[in-house]
């Protein structure tokens, strides 16, 4: 085994997220020991099942104890009963941070909660699916994707630099950016997309004219897409919009003051509108596959027969 | 070879679907000769080397000369252009079909141009990726997928029979429906899906805040989901939505008003209203895997490393 970045690694949360950093770092040999907690029992029992960590416990704060590095892999409005439920139990010099996808109100919550002899580095790997729980979790979930730093000033840069050798053990590319400008960044490339993509699920759902089965029978022309990140959690979901308000609604806006031209020009029939704004598109879609941000295969790679 | 259902196939177009549908053809042993033509030169020449049909023409009418099946390939807007081509060339009997998206402007279209001797039957298949052209085509693309066919009153049954075999022959599920609700239900299912896909890549790209370096870094948080369908093809787009305008209008409204609400929920901290709509969503996802219309495996099966 490698030598541990840290003796004594606790998760907080054995949900997808939770259980792929216990088993990414498992893999990596990163951590000496890895205590994974989760305040659901079968939640837990499902994990220890699945033999993800060295111990389990369903109390946080025993998790957190002797830890040397904690991260919190709840949903974002659970951050600060969660700190407040293991700040006692945590040691001087221990790394506190979290998997959230709003950053600035969980560095809030830890800052106002945590004890001062605690490095608070707030963290958030850009990955995921729309799956939930223990078993959907796996190791290379991190391998090739962004996980962001959003460390406070005057963080302790030993300690920053261990989190982040920490997350490029697990495959991640890492980034250190500020908490709100983070925020900025997940409205337009996570949260808006996963409103709209709720919205048009709940919109299609609703329907008189048509019916359910008629949306599910023709959803290979392109709905279909939309209804995955729509199947994903929706307690952290919910937590998300309303910890990162201000930044969705100002990308919200603009989003809908598109459409609306983009509608006029339907109305109108201003086909050249149209033409122009799909052709310039294709750009974005190019750069992501370029950047190995997604795979260059059509249709995702979808399962074919050819 | 099984007996063929047609015994001169000519297909008009020889782009992603076209070249699907010849190779499909092809493999069933649907056709007695199959005839593909592009009138873009170098399109006919990918199909031609890569072997799709047993002849090629860049004239329309002379690849429908003789043909007992006209299936056309080409963007919505130019169907008429294409059908005023081919009516000379027609034998009587024939059966004129197509792939377009939209189907009330099609067969009328197609009503207006075409001599009455011809069978018009337009179809849809509901499938496709956001490729284009003929390289980009495969056998299996409508397997398991459904084919609309949009028939006006008083067709004659004996060549929707055949038509149906055709599709079925191929892979796909055949419905029958009347042209208007077609139009009203894709409204729905592929081209409102497409016009926000293209909006959210639009209004991403104009940011000033973002850059379109962090765009692109961090859209595996649900943007690159969207990007995709906003590759495809400018030109069939743009037509898909000047001819159906209508039910596009019709459910775009009823979508910005759902988001709208949507957004007065996050304004205001409404978290139930959040956590209602979002697990609501999760039924319509598990419908369409269980109608085998998208892969039950996680993040649409993309490559992973584990």
């Amino acid at each position: 085994m490698p030598d541990a970045l840290y003796e004594r690694l606790a998760i907080i949360g054995a949900g997808l997220i939770g259980s792929s950093v216990a088993r990414a770092a498992g893999k990596a040999g990163v951590a000496g020991h890895i205590v994974l907690a989760d305040a659901d029992a079968s939640i837990l029992a499902d994990a220890e099942r699945l033999g993800l960590a060295d111990s389990y416990h369903s109390d946080p704060a025993a998790a957190a104890d002797k830890a040397d590095l904690v991260i919190l892999a709840v949903p974002v409005g659970a951050m600060a009963s969660v700190a407040g439920d293991i700040a006692g139990a945590l040691k001087p010099g221990v790394t506190v941070s979290d998997v959230g996808s709003v950053k600035e109100s969980v560095l809030d919550s830890l800052t106002q909660t945590l004890p001062p002899h605690v490095h608070i580095l707030p963290g958030h790997p850009v990955a995921g699916t729309e799956q939930s729980g223990p078993a959907a979790g796996f190791a290379s979930l991190f391998e090739d994707r962004w996980c962001i730093l959003t460390p406070p000033p005057q963080s302790d840069t030993q300690a920053l630099d261990r989190l982040t050798r920490f997350w490029r053990a697990l495959g991640s590319r890492v980034e250190i950016m500020d908490a709100r400008h983070h925020d900025l960044v997940l409205a337009i490339t996570s949260h808006v997309p996963h409103l709209i993509a709720y919205n048009i699920v709940g919109t299609a759902s609703d329907l008189e004219a048509v019916t359910r089965s008629e949306v599910i029978k023709y959803s290979a022309g392109g709905f279909r897409d939309f209804t995955r990140i729509a199947a994903s959690d929706p307690t952290m979901w919910r937590d998300v919009f309303l910890n990162n308000r201000d930044a969705v609604l100002e990308m919200l806006g603009r989003f809908s003051e598109d459409l609306t031209a983009l509608q006029r020009a339907i109305r109108w029939g201003d086909g050249d509108a149209l033409f122009t704004l799909f052709n310039r598109t294709r750009d974005i879609r190019r750069g992501i596959v370029d950047a190995g941000q997604d795979a260059a295969v059509a249709d995702f790679g979808r399962p074919h027969k050819d």
